[in-house]
């Protein structure tokens, strides 16, 4: 089999990144991307030699503001192996019949229902499942961030309840329109969030599992605080090798940065345009006595399901037929893994 | 015994709550004021009427910026039954002696040692304990949030652990020197976070409590998810029923408010000037499972201690020799209780 030929419909906050990461992938072409309004996203798309491909009918209102257009939507479809739908939560399940006809596979996001998708997809737990499916959804930031700090605590013990907080950020940086500027809101004010049945569709559905939420003024990331117990006892040693060894978590000392401020800085320093893939876990945060566990952990975002979406596309086309492989592929081209000491 | 002559040493965020509050009430009389430097809050305090007292050798000072001063803190110090302390943190330890030789009662906050107080006060777990003592602290705001909490938890069932996410606001609103602007600071990042034990130096030092903290960019209340675990199981109307019961706590439906921008809109809309001196507990967060249960609530960090500071005058004092008496009474003047239908 040849590269995948891989399209993208949309080019916002998750979809431009998937982008990104699939121009990295020795197996993947990326053939272009789907954009439905002529924005400054759509711009940045065409400047760095992506093709662009629109609504039909909307080539005109691109073409008038000065952005080139290689095709419209039924275009790319007819030219593409695997489209990843990075449309606004909801929108993707009216993409998915047509999708369906042109008889591709698609990997959409979390903002879609599980019955849109068939597979709730997380490269740690459901690529085996996934693979060769007509579709899968690649579940949302926060569910994925508890789904690979679930693994390690697994990985160090028998799991018996989960009880997770989740501080979230109010708005990504571009979402001028969104708030709040001041203030903490319960959302949703009855528990559990939509994260808890997220995370059971990946992890079982007999996880006994609760999800407050919060959100907070800010746009840098999320903040978790975890507490699991156990059945039978665990050491604060296997949690911590667990966790280690657990892919696209990162553990950082808080003595050197506790906040996402200085994490996301850190990021822009050593070149990552400030992206974190990974689940960045404090290891002095780690509380353990007898039978249980408390944790607390940053999940950025923008970031964090972009290389579960690369794996996505490995298992619907099935080009890579074990997620362990796929993982190691996905974390090479991107330079995941534990880039601190 | 005629009115308790009361003194507050510092006029910042708590001290002028105080002042406002002592001035309220039936039995008290508010002799004066303490401040160091002389401010917009110095100012504020003579504008209202109440006399200002300043360190010795600092008279010249206030009255060149046009500030009228009533005497020194000696001075002030002579004339009061009880003194207020409500300097900065740990700045109270270093007046102690001063208030033990002019032979007063003194009233720390929690930002102290419990060894600078000898006894650490919540009016519904400790009045009784305070009763006559030369001196206690008040615990602070989350800590004070967390009891009462507790406290119609306790009535509903047998609490068996406690494991509390505080997300803390990052600066009170004239703090303009104070972060963060934006992100997220998990602090400390060791758990558990000083609410634990100083929540143990009231309720008892057998509790099983941990305590996470994150502080969060906002300079309107903390927010804090609870979970509380059982010796045996509880219902949910008991859960309700007991916070309904429990002073200082106000149910809010979160259908109507949700976040803490508007309650403490609402606050002002009811010409509080936006001071919330109760936990505000949104009623659908209540998650209650067989021996498990979780909540959410807000606690205003400027003004949730002042009705404890009330009371805790009245204990050393000896006025009113009963808890619920003196709740009753500080409540009454203060407008405290059940303000929402």
């Amino acid at each position: 089999m040849g590269r995948v030929r891989v399209g993208i419909n949309g080019y916002g906050t998750i979809g431009k990144r998937v982008a990104w990461a699939v121009m990295k992938q020795p197996d993947m072409e990326l053939v272009g991307v789907v954009k439905t309004r002529p924005s400054w996203e759509a711009l940045s798309a065409t400047a760095r030699g992506i093709r662009l491909y629109v609504p039909e009918g909307k080539e005109e209102l691109f073409e008038n503001a000065g952005i080139k257009v290689a095709g419209t939507l039924q275009d790319l479809l007819q030219s593409i192996d695997v489209v990843v739908d990075a449309t606004p939560a909801g929108v993707g399940a009216t993409y998915a019949g047509r999708y369906r006809e042109a008889g591709i596979k698609a990997v959409f996001q979390g903002g879609e229902k599980e019955s849109v998708a068939g597979v709730s997809f997380n490269a740690l737990y459901t690529y085996e499942t996934a693979l060769g499916k007509a579709s899968v959804r690649v579940v949302s930031c926060n569910t994925t961030g508890i789904l690979r700090v679930l693994y390690a605590f697994r990985r160090a013990g028998n799991v018996r309840s989960v009880r997770v907080t989740i501080v979230r950020r109010g708005a990504d940086l571009k979402e001028v329109k969104k708030g709040p500027i001041e203030g903490l809101l319960l959302k949703p004010a009855k528990p559990p969030s939509h994260h808890a049945d997220d995370v059971r569709s990946v992890a079982g559905h007999d996880l006994d599992i609760i999800t407050y939420s919060i959100v907070a003024p800010t746009t840098l990331a999320h903040m978790h605080v975890m507490f699991v117990k156990f059945n039978g006892s665990v050491s604060r040693e296997d949690v911590i090798r667990a966790l280690e060894e657990t892919p696209r978590i990162v553990l950082l000392r808080a003595d050197l940065a506790s906040s996402t401020a200085e994490v996301r800085e850190l990021a822009r320093d050593l070149g990552r345009c400030g992206d974190i893939y990974e689940v960045i876990v404090w290891p002095e945060s780690l509380w353990v006595r007898g039978d249980e566990a408390g944790i607390a952990y940053m999940v950025h975002q923008e970031a964090i399901v972009v290389p579960e979406n690369i794996d996505a596309i490995r298992a619907v086309t099935g080009i890579v037929s074990n997620g362990t492989q796929s993982i190691r592929l996905t974390d090479k081209a991107l330079s995941i893994g534990r880039w601190l000491p």
